[in-house]
C-alpha cells in the first residue's frame, strides 16, 4: 500500500532480485473502468448467487484442477515478482487449489447455509419462519504483499466469497502485478468455459484504485490483508460511507512465544533453533512470524548462544518490495541502538538484509518495549528476559492483540495456567509447544484475533469458516411453498441440512 | 438522542401523558463514574464468562421470574415514561422473561459455543486444532425510545450478551430513565442473590456519557436501537476508535408493502384495514412499522376508501417524547403541503397527534419519493398508486435497505415471483400476506437487514442467533488436555455438542 502510483501511469512488474529490467503489466484501473468492473460484477452476481451450490462447486474444483496444470507458469511468475522461491511458491500453489477444494466441500455439505425452520401455529397467531443465508453482494479483495497467491487474488478470500455465491472485484497487489493479471486469467476462463459470466472476477490495478472500490456504492464488503497503516486506512473509507460495509482486515500481529522455565529446562536448545527457523522462514514475512520470545532469566544466556549458532546458518535473502527492505532496516537500526542484534548471514548483493534478533535483557530499559509491540515485516524478532512468570504474565498481557499467542511448557508445569489464561483475551489461536507459522487450512482453523491482528475478530480468513464473512441472514415469514427459494421449500429439492425448532418460541 | 443533558444536570423522568410534574432520577454519568462502572464490569466478566453455561442459564431464569414478579411496578413506571398503556406494557414484561428464558435454552442446548475439532495427524506434521467461541468482554447496551423493556435495559441485547459470557454497561434511553433504573436494580439484585458481581450489569445516563461510553477503551462491542442519526453517530465514534469495535445499530426501517392486483382483487377490503391497524399499533411507534404500501390503480379508489374509513376508528395518542411528536408533526405538514392526508380522530388534548395516512396518486410528482423513503416514527404512512407491476418492482427495488418487506399475493399470482426477487435484496425479513409488526422471538427469526436498517446486516437483534454478536472464536493448537477450556477437553466435563472434521484436510 505504500507505492503512490499516478492513475495515469502503467503498472509495473518488477524484479525483486533485480535481475531482469521492469515490465509494464496493465493501466492503473480509473474510476470510469470501476464503474464498469463493478457493474458488470454486480450484473454476473445474482444468477451466480442462486445457483445451487454444487454448481459453484463444480466450478472452484475447475479453478483447484487450473491451478494445477498451470503451476509452472504460476511458479515462475510469482517468484520473479517476490523471490520466494520455487519451494514455497509451489507449495502456496497448491494450498490454493486445496483451498478451492475445501470451499467446494463446505458449500455442496450445506451446512454453510444455517437454514433453520421454526413451525407456525396459525391457531395461536405465530407466524412460520424460515431463515437462510444468502450472498452479500460483491466483494473487494485486497492481495497481500507476503501471498501472492494464498492471500491474494486466487487466494482465500476470493474462493470463499465464490462459494458464498458473491462476485469478487479483487485489488492486485503492487509488488505482484503480473501473479494477479495471470491468476485473474486463468479463473475467468475457467468461469467462462463453464458457461459463467466472467465478470464474476473483476481486477483493478493501483493505490487509488483500491481506495475508490472500497468507496464504490456497488462493493458491499471488504477482505484485506496488509499492512496496520493501509488497512486502517481503508477501513476507515468503509466505515465512512454512506452505507458502511464490513471490513475485514488482517492487518499487523507481533505473535508472542513465552517458554516458562520448566520448558527452558527441559529443552532450552530445541526450541532456541526451532525459534530461529520460524522467525527466518520464508525471510521473516509471515503474518505468524514470532515477533518477540519471552525467556527466563535462568536460561537467557543458554537460549541467546544457541539463537547465535543458528543464525549463523541462516542466509540473507531479498524482501518483497523495496519499501519492505527500507523498512526493515530502519527499524532494525533504530532496535540495535538501544540492544544488541545478532545477525545471520552477510548478504550476498547490496539489496539482501540479513536475518537479525534483538536481546532485551532485564538490565535494559523496559520503555523499549515499543520495539516488539510493533510488528516488523521481514527476519527480525526480540527475545526478551523475564525475571518471574508473574512479571512475564504482566508483559504479555499489556501487548496489543495477535492473530497467535505461543507457549512452551513442560507436561506437568505450575506456570502454564496462568500464560494460557492471559492468552486467551490476546489472540485467536493459542499454540502449545510449537510454533505459529505454518497455518493449517482446516474447518477448526480461527485466523484472526483482536485489533490490530484483525478488524472484526469475530470472523477469521483462513478455514471453511471464513464463508461467513460473505453471507447474511434472510428470513421468510408464512411464505407460500412456490415463492421460496429451494433450499427452504418442503421439497429441499437441494437436500440441504436443516435445524427445526421446537416452535414453542 | 435529541435531549442535550448537561452532565452535571439530572437526569428527569418525565410522565408523557402530561398529568404529573417531572421526577429526578439520577445524575447524568460522567467520566468518573463511566471509568468506575466499565472497570467494575470488565473486572466481574472473566469469571462470569468462563462458568460453565448452566450457571448463567440459572440467572437467566432468575431474571425471567423477577420480572414477572415485578410486573407491576415494571408497567406502571414505564407506562408513565412511554403511555404505552398497561395491555401493551404487559406483554413486552412477558416478552422480556420469554427472552431472557431462551438464552438461558439457548446456551444450556451447548451449540452456540460453535465447538469444533480438527484431529492432527503427528506424522504428517499437521497440528490438531480446537475451536470455540468465547465472549468478547464487556458490551454498552443503548436502549430504545419505543420498547422501554424489550430493546432496554432488560432487553435482548443485554440479556443475549450476559447469556454469551459478557458484561453489560447499558446506556438508559432519556425517555425512560426511572425504568431503566428500575430494570437494572431488579437485574443486579437477582446477580448479587445468586452469588455474582452485580457490576455485570453497569446503567449510564446522559447523551455525553452514552458517547464517552462507546469511545472507552473498556468497552468491546455496542448494541442500539435508535435513530438513523444518533446511531451513525456513535457508528463513526465506534468505528474510529484507537481499536475499532463492532457496532450493532438498528436504526432507521421504512418496511414497504405491496400489494399485487390478484390480491388486491381477492381481498382490498381485508388488506386494507389490517394495514391501518399495523400503521398505527402501538401509535406507530414499532421499528416493523409499515411506512409505505403500494397498491394498483385497478383498486387505489376502494383501497383507499376503506383506509378513510379504518382511520376514522383510529383513535389520537401520545407519542413517546416530545421531540418525536414534534417531528411527526413536521414531516406530516410537509408531505401534507404535497399530498392530500386522510386523518384518523381528533386528539382529546393539544398533546396528542391524530394518525395520518398520505395518498400518492400516479398523477402525483414521484419525487416526492423522499417523503416514504425515510422513516417517519409515529401514526404515518404513505399509500402509493401504481399501474403496472414492472413499475412497481423498479419503484421497490430503488428504496433503502429496510428491516422486512411485505407482499400481499394471490395462491396462484402471476407477479408475485419478481417482486419476492426484487425483496430479497432490500431486507433481512421477508412477510407474506400479513403485516411485519410483532416480531416473533424465535430460532430462526432474523431481525436486521441492509443498511440503514441495520449498520451490519451479518447480525439480528432478535432471536436465538442474535448472541453471536457477542462471541469471537479462539482456536487451540495442539494444547495439553489440562491446558484446554472446559468444552474442548476430551472428556467435555460440560457435556456440549462437538462438530469433528475428517481431518483430511
Amino acid at each position: 500500500m505504500t507505492s503512490t502510483i499516478n492513475p495515469d501511469q502503467m503498472v509495473m512488474s518488477t524484479d525483486a532480485r533485480g535481475n531482469s529490467a521492469d515490465v509494464p503489466v496493465a493501466g492503473a484501473t480509473n474510476q470510469h473502468d470501476i464503474d464498469q468492473i463493478t457493474a458488470a460484477a454486480a450484473s454476473a452476481q445474482p444468477e451466480w448467487g442462486q445457483a445451487r451450490p454444487s454448481q459453484r462447486a463444480d466450478v472452484l474444483r475447475k479453478f483447484a484442477a487450473a491451478f494445477a496444470d498451470h503451476t509452472d507458469e504460476i511458479v515462475a511468475t510469482a517468484d520473479r515478482e517476490t523471490a520466494l522461491g520455487v519451494a514455497r511458491l509451489t507449495g502456496e500453489t497448491q494450498r490454493i487449489a486445496a483451498q478451492a477444494t475445501l470451499f467446494a466441500d463446505v458449500i455442496e455439505d450445506g451446512r454453510y447455509l444455517e437454514v433453520m425452520v421454526d413451525p407456525g401455529d396459525e391457531s395461536a397467531g405465530v407466524p412460520e419462519i424460515r431463515r437462510y443465508l444468502i450472498p452479500v453482494g460483491t466483494v473487494a479483495v485486497f492481495g497481500a504483499s507476503n501471498f501472492p497467491l494464498a492471500f491474494s487474488v486466487p487466494g482465500g478470500d476470493t474462493v470463499s466469497a465464490l462459494a458464498a455465491g458473491c462476485a469478487v472485484v479483487a485489488k492486485a497487489h503492487p509488488g505482484h502485478p503480473a501473479t494477479s493479471e495471470l491468476a485473474a486469467h486463468i479463473m475467468r476462463r475457467v468461469l467462462s468455459d463453464a458457461g459463467w459470466d466472467p465478470g464474476l472476477l473483476g481486477l483493478v490495478h493501483g493505490e487509488s484504485a483500491g481506495t475508490a472500490l472500497v468507496a464504490h456504492d456497488r462493493t458491499d464488503a471488504v477482505g484485506f490483508t496488509g499492512s496496520e497503516l493501509g488497512g486502517r486506512a481503508l477501513h476507515d473509507v468503509a466505515s465512512g460511507r454512506p452505507r458502511p460495509i464490513p471490513f475485514y482486515g488482517e492487518l499487523g500481529s507481533v505473535n508472542p512465544v513465552v517458554v516458562t522455565p520448566s520448558a527452558a529446562q527441559d529443552r532450552c536448545i530445541e526450541i532456541a533453533r526451532e525459534y530461529v527457523a520460524s522467525a527466518t522462514l520464508s525471510a521473516g514475512q509471515f503474518c505468524t512470524k514470532p515477533g518477540v520470545i519471552f525467556v527466563p532469566s535462568s536460561h537467557i544466556d543458554e537460549f541467546t548462544e544457541q539463537v547465535t549458532l543458528a543464525l549463523a546458518d541462516c542466509p540473507s535473502a531479498h524482501l518483497l518490495t523495496t519499501p519492505i527492505r527500507d523498512r526493515f532496516r530502519s527499524h532494525v537500526d533504530a532496535v540495535g541502538s538501544e540492544a544488541p542484534v545478532l545477525q545471520g548471514a552477510t548478504g550476498t548483493d547490496g539489496d539482501q538484509v540479513q536475518p537479525a534478533i534483538a536481546v532485551v535483557r532485564l538490565s535494559e530499559n523496559r520503555e523499549m518495549s515499543a520495539h516488539w509491540y510493533a510488528e516488523c515485516f521481514g527476519p527480525f524478532s526480540v527475545i526478551v528476559e523475564y525475571d518471574t512468570p508473574e512479571t512475564c504474565v504482566r508483559m504479555v498481557a499489556s501487548m496489543p492483540g495477535s492473530l497467535t499467542a505461543t507457549l512452551h511448557c513442560a507436561d506437568v508445569d505450575p506456570d502454564a495456567p496462568a500464560f494460557a489464561a492471559a492468552f486467551a483475551p490476546l489472540a485467536g489461536r493459542l499454540v502449545f509447544n510449537g510454533f505459529p507459522t505454518g497455518v493449517r487450512v482446516s474447518h477448526a482453523m480461527h485466523h484472526g484475533g483482536p485489533f490490530p491482528s484483525s478488524t472484526n475478530p469475530l470472523h477469521t480468513s483462513v478455514g471453511a469458516t471464513s464463508i461467513r464473512r460473505w453471507l447474511r441472514p434472510l428470513a421468510y415469514q408464512n411464505a407460500p411453498e412456490a415463492l421460496l427459494p429451494p433450499p427452504l421449500q418442503d421439497s429441499n429439492t437441494w437436500d440441504v441440512p436443516r435445524t427445526k425448532s421446537s416452535g414453542s418460541s
